[in-house]
């Protein structure tokens, strides 16, 4: 038996994701499965499809309903009442800079900072100053990571990350991809993934 | 205690009402819920949306997700292997006139054999035998029922239910409506729209 891994593809812009960031980890440990935080950022894979804006933009009636279902699903999942981010969708590219430098150890708990900070928190992760609170609320030396997470290597790592996730299908997020290669995409798909992959393990 | 009930509307071209239709009644007889089976047209409602055609073709990476999904929910849900309609949608439409012509206690069991001829048995559910056969393997009086199926009349019905569905705020299939007017959009969302149905009935 080798170690169950599952690859969690996330976008700080993405409502879904910030349900599957506050619901893994114990799910995963009940599983058995290590999880790999891997922020993306979804625009340019949404460019690629042909959409101009996230497709709850494009697609008015079904963004609308969207945030009907995300607040039956904060309900369920005993999170606090969402605030619905404006501008929508955020502009998550500092928080995913951040979060792609974090080492494995801290990437997780700053990643649902900043979701929290943002879908209950009723703030704008696209503004410095809120990347840099969630930080400092981790008691991390914001001013130094932050400069090493928009340093061009860094940025390359993002940029690397993102086309990683699209060469390997990721088409909306949360993604999740096991150790063959399947994909389950959303949320609601976390726990067949967290299956599948503890299934592979125990075959290997 | 009144009783509970749920609208299910559904579009015979659907993969995912397919799904639905085969779990939903030992699902909502458990949860005490009388379940109103109503077909209704998706393509009058996706052209409102600007859709040309299923999302599942406008966006086909997404599409090719949506099989392999289908192909593990028939999995866990003890269903037989997928067939893919060709064409795909179907043309569902003499399908879903002879639905809303049914009554009330025949709907159920036609709907799901043409969902199993679509989805399990490979046939096009657009072509007139395949209705019949259906039909015949139900013991009805086929020629009779399909004529005061495609009468002006019953073909009004399916507008209004179209119709209906649309005023009622449907923009995809499956989706349940319970008495409070509240919509539950996708076959995950079947159990959710139960417990709602149920929990709206005690509290009356």
């Amino acid at each position: 038996m080798t170690s169950a891994t599952l690859d969690f593809y996330y976008e700080f812009a993405s409502p879904y994701s910030y349900l599957t960031a506050m619901r893994i980890t114990p799910l995963a440990e009940a599983a058995g499965v290590l999880v790999r935080w891997k922020p993306f950022l979804l625009g340019p894979i949404f460019s690629d499809q042909g959409y101009t804006s996230s497709p709850f933009n494009v697609f008015p009636i079904k963004g609308a309903h969207m945030w009907v279902d995300m607040d039956r699903l904060v309900a369920r999942d005993g999170l606090p009442p969402v605030t619905r981010p404006d501008p929508f969708p955020a502009n998550g590219l500092l928080a995913a800079r951040v979060a792609i430098f974090l080492n494995d150890a801290s990437r997780p708990s700053f990643s649902r900072a900043v979701f929290q900070a943002e879908f209950s928190g009723g703030r704008d992760i696209g503004e410095r100053e809120t990347v840099r609170q969630v930080l400092a609320s981790l008691g991390h030396f914001c001013a130094d990571i932050m400069a090493e997470a928009e340093a061009p290597a860094n940025k390359d790592r993002l940029r690397a990350q993102t086309q990683e996730a699209k060469a390997r299908g990721v088409f909306g997020a949360p993604s999740f991809i096991t150790s063959d290669g399947a994909l389950f995409w959303g949320n609601d798909r976390l726990e067949m993934a967290l299956e599948h992959a503890a299934r592979l393990a125990k075959a290997a």
